[in-house]
C-alpha cells in the first residue's frame, strides 16, 4: 500500500534525524531555554524579517491553537473562523474547553473574506442585546486552509486591515504553511504574513519534522507571559531542544521551503493527471492536498494500491477524496500513481 | 560544566534513536493507531500483567496529569494530593484551568498516608456545609515523589484500600517511575501498581525517551472515551508512532529498568560520598534525585564544575540543592564528582 | 408607553408579594432547605405525577441552563440544539465557559426533529475521525421555543425515543413553560414532559414570579450531587425560601396555569387582530410571543404608544417584530392595541 | 427556636417589601437598565464619593466573587487570599471552575497583611521556575472577614499600597460590609474603601435585602465589558429592577447603615454577656458574628432555645460556635439570650 492519505505518515527528514543523533549527548537546560531553540528562533525571525517578534515552540497543532486563542481572548469573547476551520470542527472542543465559543462564517473554500468579518463585527455591536451574545474577539484563518486553498496577498491585506480597524487580533494557523508558501500561484511571503498577522505559526509536524510548531508573535500586546500559557496547556516540552534542533535544521538554509516545494510539485502532477482524464476537483487547491471527485468504481480500483482519505459523497455514484503529498513523498510513487490514473 | 541539575538534559537512549532511524520511512496511520503503538501497548500490558488494561501514549507530564484528572473528576470535585505534589505547585494551574481544585494534604516527604485521605474524606462528608466545599473526587500520588521518596508496598496497599472504600480513584504519577522501581529499598513491582492503582503512567521523558508518557488505565470505568480527552488536551500526536517506537524499545527487553537502575546506582554513589563527608540530606531519597544540605561555600566550589539545582535555604549559611542522575549519566562524571566531594 | 416588548416588564403576581409579606419574619434555614421549598417541591412533583423526581430552585434561565448542562456532559461532549436555541445565541457563551460546545441543527421555527438528532448522532459515530470532533452528549430543546412555537406530543415522543435510543439525555428549557402548556393547540401536559424528558425546568421569572426556575430531574443518574453544581454555578440563593414561597404560591392551586392562560388569550387577540388586517407572521406561534411582519410605517405609528421588540428586517420596507404578553398584561391595554390595529 | 445561626434567616427589611409592592405594576426594561437601578447606582456612587465608578447589581456572593475574579485574571493567574477566605473554602470550587487557582496565605484571624502579599509576590518572581507556577494576579480580602474581624484603615492602606506597587488589583468582598463599617472600633468609610480598593461590593443579601450585591468598580481598567461577564456568569437578572429597588431603598437615606448598626449593637450585647460570665472568644470580632468558646454542656442547654452554628471543637469538652445577629434581630430575643447567659 502506498499512502497518500495524509501528510504525517513518515518520520522526519533525514537531516533532522542526523542532527538529533549528533546532538544527542549534549547537555542542555530544559523547557526551550537552550542554545538550539535560541538559534532556531533567530533563523525564523530573520526569515520573517521580524527581529523583535517573539518565537515559541510547541508540540502539536490543536495544542498550539488552544494556547494562542486562550492567550488572546477574554472569557466572553469568541474566535471568528470559517465553518470548516480546524478549530471549529476537528479539535474535540479544545477551544470550548478553554471557555471560548467558535464563531463561524459560511465558506465554500475554507477561506473567509474581509467583508464577512466586518459585517459580523458590525452586526454584533449593532444588536441591542449584544451583551447577551459572545463578542467577536479575534479572527482565526489557516493558510493553506483545510481545503488546500490559499489566501492571495490582497485578500490577506484586506482581512488584516479590517481586523486592525475592528481591534480584532488576526491569527494564522500555518500547520501546512510551507505547502502554501510554495504553491505555484502563491504571492505571499513569510515577511508579508509577519507584517499582516498578529500571531501565526509555522508547522513542522506536517513539513519535515517529527513534531513541532513554531509560534511567531508579532504584536507586542500578545506576548505577555506566553510561556505561562504554554506550560499550562501542556505544550512546554521538558527537552525543548528537540524542537529547537528541528527548526534550526529546517530554517538554517531553506530546507523547509525546499521540501515543501517538492511536495507541492508532486501534488500538481497528481492534479494534472486527474484533470487530463477529465475529472474535476472539489476545491481549487494548488497545495499538497488534492480533492478529486471520482466515480466510486475508480476509487475502488485505486484503493487496491493507494491509501487516500474519504472526504464526502458527491451524489450516488461519486465521492470526493483527498490525496496528500508531503516532504516524504517519493517521486516513483507519484510516477506510478500518475500512470495508473492515465490508464483509467 | 557537568550537568546534574535535572534528568532531562540529554536527548534519548541511543537504541531509541537507532530505532527511529530504522523506521523513518515506514508509512503508518496517525494518532497512535499504528503497529508500533500496538506493540508497545502489548509489551507494557505484559509487564504490568494487566492484559485488559488500556494503554495510551501522551507527550508530557503536565499534559498527562491534566488529561487524566479531567477525565475522572466531575466539575465540583477536586484531586487530593500532597502539598508538594507536582499538580499542586508546578503546572501553572493546569488542573484549575480544567476546572478543578487541588486539595492538599500536609507532607514532609512528598508522600501522603492512607489515614490522611480517610480523615479528609470523613471530614468533608461530616460537614453540614459539604455542598459548599469542593468534594474530594480522586487521589493523586507520585512514585517516586518530587522529593525522591518512594511508597512501600504496604503503604500503597493501605492507600489503595482507603481509596476503594471511599470510592476515590487512585492515580499514580510515574514521571520517574523507573527510578522508583529500581531503588535499592523498593518492594513494589509494576504488577503491584497496576493492581493497586486505577490509573498510572510510566514516564519516558525522564527515563530514556525523547519525550512520552504511557498511561495505563486499569479501572474499566475510567477508560471511556479517553482518546477524546487526549485529543482535546492537545496530547494526541499526529505521528503517534514516535511514542510507540520509543516505548517499544524501552519495554521489549527490559531496557527501561536497566537504564533506570544505572541512574539510581549513580545517585547512590553520590549520596554515599556526601554522607561519608558528614553531610545530611533533606529527604531520605533512594532514587535518582538527591537533596544534600550543604554549606554555601561548598556549593560555590562545586558549582564551578557541576550544575545542580537550588532547592531551598537551610538557615543562614546552608542550602538544600538537588543533584539528579539519569539514564544518560556518565560513570566518569560521577567518579569525578565523588572525588571532588571526598576532597572537600 | 404601553410595553409589549418582553414578558418581564413588571414585578410579580400580587399573591406572591402578599405571601412574601406574610412570611417575612419567619426564621428559616438557608439554601433551599426550608419548609417552603419543601412544600413547593411537593406541589411540583404532584403536578408532574413524578413523586420520585428531584426538584431544585435556581434564580435565572442562563444560570439554570449552564448548571444543568454542565452537570450532564463530560468535557468532550456538546449539547445539541436548534441554531436559534437560547444556549446557542443569547447566553454570552455560558455553555462554552463551562467547557462545552453547542452543536447546532438548522431550524426554521426553533424546533428540532427526532430525525435530525438521529442523523447527527449517526454521522458522528460513522466518521472515522469522530474522536477529533465534539461528541453529541445531550439534546436541549425549549418549549415554547424562542419563536413561540411548541412541540406536539407526538413530536416530543419521537424526540424522546431517539434520545433514549442514542443514550442522549433530553433536557427541556421551560423558561416560558406555562405559556406553552396553555396554548390553544397544546396537547402536552406536565406529566408528559416529566415522562419524556430527563430533566426540565418550569420558568417562574417570566410567568408570575419575581425570579426563579424550578428544575425537575426525573432521570436518576442526573440527580447525583446536583446541589454542588448549583452552588458552584452561583445559583444557590442564601434565602432560598424566596424561591420556595413563590413556587408554592404558583403551584398550590393552579395559579401558574391560570395566569399563563391569561397571557396566551391576550396574545391570541393580538394575533387575530393583525391577521384580520391581512398581516402575516414570521412564526406560527400560539403562545405569548407573536411575531408579525409589518410595514415600517405601521411600526413607526404603533411605536408611538406601544413598546415592542425588533426581531429582524423582512425586505426593504417591512420588519418582523415581537409583541409579548405576560401574566401581567392588562386587558384594557390589549383592547386599545387591538383597536389601534383595526384602525390601521 | 430563636435563630442566631446565620444572618439570612428572615426575608427583607419591611421598607424594601413596601417599595416592591408600590412599584410592582411599573413597566421597566430588563437587565438592570431601568430607572431604579440607575437611581441606586447614583446613591451608591455618592455614598462612595466615587462618581466615576461603575456600579453593577448581582444576585449572590459566590456568583459575584466568581464574576469579578474571572473578569480580572488571565488564565494562568490566581487570586491571593487568606486560607480561610470564602473563595478558598466555601464556594464549591467556583473560582477553579472559571479556571483559576486560589493562592492562600496563612491567617489566624481571617485577615492578611501587606507584608505577606509582598513576600508571596517577591518569592514568585524570584523563583527560577516561576513560569511553572500560578502567577499571583490579584488580592482578595473580605471586610469583615469570615471570622468577624475587620481591617483598620492603616492596614488597608498598607495592603493597597503593596497591591499597587505589585500591580495586583485589590478586591474587597463586602458581603457583610454594613456590619464592618458600623463596628464600634471601625475607622474605615465607604469612601476609604472606594479609594483603596480597585473593586468591591456592598452586600445586600445579609444586610436587609431579599438578595443582591452591589459591585463598585473604581479602577477603570476593570470596567471593560463587565456586563458581558455578569451575563455569562448567570448574574444578570431579567427583572434587574428588583435589585435596583432594594439598593435604592437601602441607600437613599442611610437605611443600610442604620440596620447594620442595630445588628452590631445586638452582637456586642451578646459578646459582653459571654465575657461577663468569663467565657473567651475564638476571634476578636466587633461585628455581627461572635464566636464564643463554650463548654459542650452549656451549648446543649442554650441549644434548647437558640439556634447557633457549630464552628470547630476546642479540646475535648469545649466547642467554638457562631452566634449571628442581623438587621432583623429582635431586641427581645437578645434580651432573653443575655438573661439566659447570665443565668449560666
Amino acid at each position: 500500500m502506498i499512502r497518500f492519505e495524509s501528510d504525517y505518515t513518515e518520520g522526519a527528514h533525514p537531516r533532522i534525524l542526523q542532527r538529533l543523533l549528533e546532538t544527542n549527548e549534549e547537555q542542555t537546560p530544559g523547557y526551550g531555554l537552550d542554545q538550539h531553540c535560541e538559534a532556531a528562533r533567530n533563523y525564523i525571525k530573520k526569515a520573517c524579517q521580524a527581529m523583535d517578534a517573539e518565537v515559541h515552540f510547541l508540540v502539536g497543532g490543536t495544542q498550539t491553537n488552544a494556547t494562542i486563542i486562550a492567550s488572546i481572548l477574554r472569557s466572553y469573547q469568541g474566535a471568528v473562523t470559517a465553518e470548516s476551520g480546524h478549530i471549529a470542527v476537528h479539535e474535540t472542543g479544545a477551544i470550548e474547553a478553554a471557555g471560548h465559543k467558535v464563531l463561524t462564517l459560511p465558506s465554500r473554500d475554507g477561506k473567509i473574506r474581509a467583508e464577512q468579518v466586518k459585517e459580523l463585527y458590525r452586526a454584533h455591536w449593532a444588536d441591542a442585546s449584544h451583551e447577551h451574545m459572545v463578542q467577536p474577539g479575534m479572527v482565526y484563518i489557516s493558510h493553506p486552509t483545510e481545503n488546500g486553498t490559499t489566501y492571495r496577498k490582497d485578500e490577506l491585506e484586506a482581512l488584516s486591515a479590517v481586523c486592525r480597524e475592528c481591534g480584532l487580533p488576526l491569527m494564522l494557523d500555518g500547520a501546512r504553511l510551507g505547502y502554501g508558501l510554495t504553491a505555484p500561484d502563491n504571492d505571499l511571503s513569510l515577511t508579508d504574513i509577519a507584517r499582516l498577522c498578529d500571531v501565526f505559526y509555522i508547522g513542522g509536524t506536517k513539513v519535515g519534522a517529527l513534531m513541532g510548531e513554531a509560534v511567531v508573535i508579532t504584536q507586542e500586546a500578545l506576548r505577555r507571559d506566553f510561556r505561562y500559557m504554554i506550560k499550562q496547556h501542556g505544550g512546554m516540552l521538558a527537552k525543548g531542544r528537540l524542537l529547537g534542533i528541528q527548526f534550526e535544521t529546517l530554517f538554517e538554509d531553506g530546507l523547509y521551503f525546499e521540501i515543501a516545494g517538492h511536495a507541492v510539485a508532486m501534488a500538481m502532477r497528481i492534479r494534472e493527471a486527474f484533470t487530463a482524464q477529465g475529472f474535476s476537483f472539489r476545491y481549487a487547491s494548488t497545495t499538497n492536498q488534492q480533492f478529486p471527485i471520482l466515480p466510486d468504481e475508480v476509487l475502488k480500483k485505486l484503493g487496491e494500491t493507494y491509501a487516500y482519505s474519504f472526504w464526502e459523497k458527491a451524489g450516488a455514484t461519486h465521492s470526493v477524496v483527498r490525496f496528500c503529498t508531503s516532504w516524504a513523498t517519493k517521486k516513483e510513487h507519484v510516477d506510478r500513481l500518475v500512470k495508473d490514473i492515465q490508464a483509467l
